[in-house]
């Protein structure tokens, strides 16, 4: 489970913590391995909770604090961690739909995946050359967006366009567009490619987009972290669609 | 230069690269220390440059690679490291004016920072228990915003809000306000208060806003990353100037 491969094969990943295992037993995920430390969580009214919920599921192991530790990479473990397969969920029929171009910091990606589920995103698609979407920092940084969102990933540009649903345009964030960002109308159905750190949005990516959009700024910034600039559009969009304007 | 107090007594600070380098000659900052790897620099036109502009400032030497590896704390650096004076800027007229409430995170103040400047904000109150603005994360985080954007830190809530230059209104972000960001009218001079990423705004910084306002979401998510909540409501207050209306 501590490599790429491993995960994809089984089709596994592996959550932390109370509050994100609380989350897959909610969301009905598929429990393949878990291991808990019963001092730790007997301690709080919820961790014992969330052992009762746990003893159903196979695979289910008590263990000492240094096991748990050793197994995970965080620095204070909660005293929970599992391997659960990957949610499986059909994407919603309207709204905006966002496509990772090579976004390869696994802090960004969590961050958007975060930002997704926060604006109603309906489903994600992360393009071969992104972070795992199901590594270790990317999975903390989403904060359990992945029981809730929709999410492809390890698809190239030939069949990202068949994934998107009836997207009216396609818009690519990019650094130097006329087209600034709250001019596009996101009350229609629209997709959003947010592109790679140091190079942006791939050339395959600009051709299939329908509109290039920017953020204007005042100044010589030269350009916005990713997670930033996606959020900050994915924001804009759900605005436009609270109000019913632009 | 490692410690936030030395940081303080010598008001000085740690810029490394060429890029960060030539934005402090170029702001005309006090170069108090400065080393430099010739066979790094000199293999680029522009590293070259930046050579002969250090020539003529006190306290610039030549090393090798390894002596500047071992001041720095990058992994790859750029063949320059050079301690300056913190910037001393005068507070724009108007505008937006941004208060760290104990942003605790320095990728989070640095990113800030960033966003800042790119939304033309006129000054940026760091208030005590945030990162300390001049340490090295926040000023890779920042890229530069340090010598363009008007800073103060050190500052309680007691001194703050006559540090604050004719702000109609002071904004706190808060998680369940009824206000939504967007109805504010930023097009007046205003500030925004951001606050530590697990407590929020402090009590005091909650009694001196004069409104609260939340970022309105979709579905269960519980809070927005500190940078990205902050990154969204400058970018707003951006967008209605931009405009010219809300």
């Amino acid at each position: 489970m501590t490599n790429r491969k491993d995960r994809r094969h089984e089709r596994l990943f592996v959550i932390e913590g109370v509050r994100l295992v609380e989350e897959a037993v909610r969301s009905g995920a598929r429990f393949a391995l878990t291991v808990y430390n019963p001092e730790q969580l007997g301690t709080t009214d919820r961790g014992a909770a969330l052992q009762a919920a746990l003893s159903s599921m196979p695979n289910t192991y008590a263990a000492p604090a240094e096991v748990i530790e050793a197994i995970t990479d965080t620095v204070s473990p909660q005293g929970v961690v599992a391997a659960v397969g990957w949610p499986e969920l059909e994407p919603g029929r309207s709204g905006v739909q966002l496509v990772l171009d090579a976004v390869q910091d696994p802090g960004n990606v969590g961050t958007l995946l975060r930002t997704a589920e926060a604006t109603g995103v309906s489903q994600v698609i992360c393009l071969a050359g992104s972070a795992d979407v199901y590594s270790p920092k990317v999975v903390r940084a989403a904060m359990g967006a992945h029981f809730r969102l929709p999410i492809v990933q390890d698809v190239d540009w030939d069949e990202a366009p068949s994934l998107l649903i009836a997207a009216d345009n396609v818009y690519a964030a990019v650094a130097n567009a006329t087209m600034p960002y709250y001019a596009a109308d996101w009350r229609q159905p629209s997709a959003l490619v947010v592109g790679n750190e140091a190079n942006g949005v791939s050339d395959v990516g600009l051709a299939v987009a329908t509109k290039h959009i920017s953020i204007p700024m005042v100044g010589p910034v030269e350009s916005l972290n990713a997670a930033v600039a996606g959020s900050v559009i994915l924001f804009e969009a759900l605005r436009q669609r609270k109000l019913g304007r632009s």
